[in-house]
């Protein structure tokens, strides 16, 4: 089991492992988890004597209609102000959960049980908490940092393994920006493989790093946004059937080409062994123009410049605008590169 | 015109004047007011380049179709993180605009015009925002202080008369609370006198100075409840026909005479003048266990006692528990002491 911790205002430890025990709390608690986990989620509240509600994962969990109804249902039940939320279930479940504790009765204490290997690297730190709106993803929020984490390793157990892949897409991420060759190699893991701890420890970490030095969005933090450019405009024209890891590994890859234009280092190989672990099969038919306006559309809005996060070697990138001219030509690269992966 | 300023981690000002200039930002600007109030909003919106939407305030703006209606139109027109939030009407905008910025894209800025006297003393400082759920108020919310708070006295010339001194009701019970004689009067003022600035700017300093001791609900804060306990169970066996500072007034009324049967000073002939000059009719008929019911209602659940803010003399409350005979006891006093305004 390995114990990491995330500083001040944050001020939460991460337990990673098998069997991790539960918290001892005082408070009363009410626990809201995926029901695929409710293996997980059911000694959990009755360790609490908790109350306890099911709520099916995925983006359509975090709706107004799912927030204002597990709200309602805590107000009927009184839940009082020193009450604690556990959240047992994957990223969709964490983010939301952690908006009701972000708001119910102005704030009430939450705790995490990350049960994805994204959830678990990603999603349950750095206290981002949210729902979606029609107009957008995680438009309405709250900062709300967790008061633990803990992710239990036997829940990866009944993850498919497209899933239990995808999620490590964010570690192998982690390990462009810090450079950590561990993490550029997930594909000696499995959910009952004994390096796995150790693994995701260090993915956590990176995030970690990261967060403390910049809990609302900006410098630092930006760069963790490294191939979700692309990758939000690939998950929108496929009409959501490219996984968002998936897309993120093809969204790094075409980072790693732009950066190979702008005459740095070259580091896609790495990501051609990502995707091939990955085995996406896919329609990737939109053209330039198709994505870009996707990538353009609230920006332009908002008059801002697309900002792009290019690795500029293992271990180092940077946050820039780029050339048009570059941005096309990567493009072509990029689809001669996947061509193994479409259709 | 009066400056205040609310220290960290409020860190704002608040300026109470008639005429009071707008402030100058740089940020993309959405208004969001209460049409009643279009005179002052307009030109608001006009001086920031704002776009601009009305709200009909009342209760029923603080509900979650409203406060999801405001965040779509918001993510629509692509309002960026940088933007501020303007909010001009009572309490219930107030309210209901500051808890939209705490979450529209997780936190952006806003300021506060309040155009009543309850929203200039008491709703727009202390940070609390939020909305009501079906199962009780203010149950849905966010700690998200203003970046300042603008109270234009021009803007009270069209609030109807029995508002205007409801409103003054809580800058009163600053004045229980406080011991500052001048609070004790509201009946010298109307929106044109000259004094009202001075006794606006006491109130609110009033209020300042526990927010600034407490930012989270505890301790100095608890006692801003004076009065409260009581009012909320008028409020709901009235059908809300009874207005909150009105309830208020009958509650603060009914603390002092508890703070009697208990042995202290008797502050009562404050409150039975407030009440001739609020001068309520209404329907009065619930009966001591109707009330309890209510009060006892959600404490019950949560396993707690309830405790009262009792005033032990002008410029000193205490928060403590009340046998179940004093308060009895001095429901029976109240009631022969609030014959007058009944039916």
């Amino acid at each position: 089991m390995i114990k990491l911790h995330v500083a001040p205002p944050h001020d939460h430890s991460v337990v990673i492992g098998r069997s991790v025990p539960f918290p001892a709390t005082n408070s009363p608690v009410a626990v809201i988890y995926d029901p695929k986990v409710a293996y997980l989620a059911e000694p959990l509240a009755e360790s609490a004597g908790a109350e306890s509600a099911a709520v099916t994962a995925g983006e359509q969990a975090k709706s107004f209609g799912v927030f204002e109804g597990i709200l309602r249902k805590m107000a009927l039940s009184g839940l009082p102000r020193d009450a604690e939320l556990w959240a047992v279930g994957g990223g969709t479940i964490t983010d939301l959960v952690g908006f009701v504790a972000a708001t119910y009765l102005r704030g009430i204490a939450w705790r995490a049980w990350p049960t994805t290997t994204l959830a678990m690297v990603d999603a349950a730190i750095g206290g981002k908490t949210g729902i979606n709106l029609p107009e957008g993803k995680n438009l309405v929020g709250a900062f709300h940092p967790p008061r633990g984490v803990y992710a239990e390793l036997e829940s990866l157990a009944t993850l498919p393994r497209e899933r239990f892949r995808e999620g490590l897409v964010e570690a192998f991420k982690h390990g462009i920006l810090s450079g950590d060759a561990v993490l550029l190699q997930p594909w000696r893991l499995s959910p009952d493989s004994a390096e796995l701890e150790e693994y995701l420890a260090r993915a956590a970490q990176t995030k970690i790093a990261v967060v403390e030095k910049d809990m609302r969005e900006s410098g630092e933090r930006a760069k963790l946004n490294l191939g979700h450019t692309l990758a939000h405009a690939l998950e929108i024209s496929s009409g959501h059937r490219l996984s968002h890891g998936q897309a993120v590994a093809f969204g790094m890859l075409y980072s790693a080409l732009v950066a190979v234009r702008l005459g740095y280092q070259d580091i896609t190989p790495h990501l051609e062994e990502l995707l091939s672990w990955l085995e996406p099969h896919l329609p990737l038919q939109a053209s330039w123009e198709d994505l870009y306006s996707y990538i353009n559309r609230d920006k332009k809005k908002r008059g801002q410049e697309i900002h792009w996060v290019i690795p500029v070697s293992l271990g180092e990138a940077k946050v820039s605008t780029v050339q048009d001219q570059v941005l096309r030509e990567a493009f072509s690269d990029w689809r001669k590169a996947v061509e193994r992966y479409a259709g």
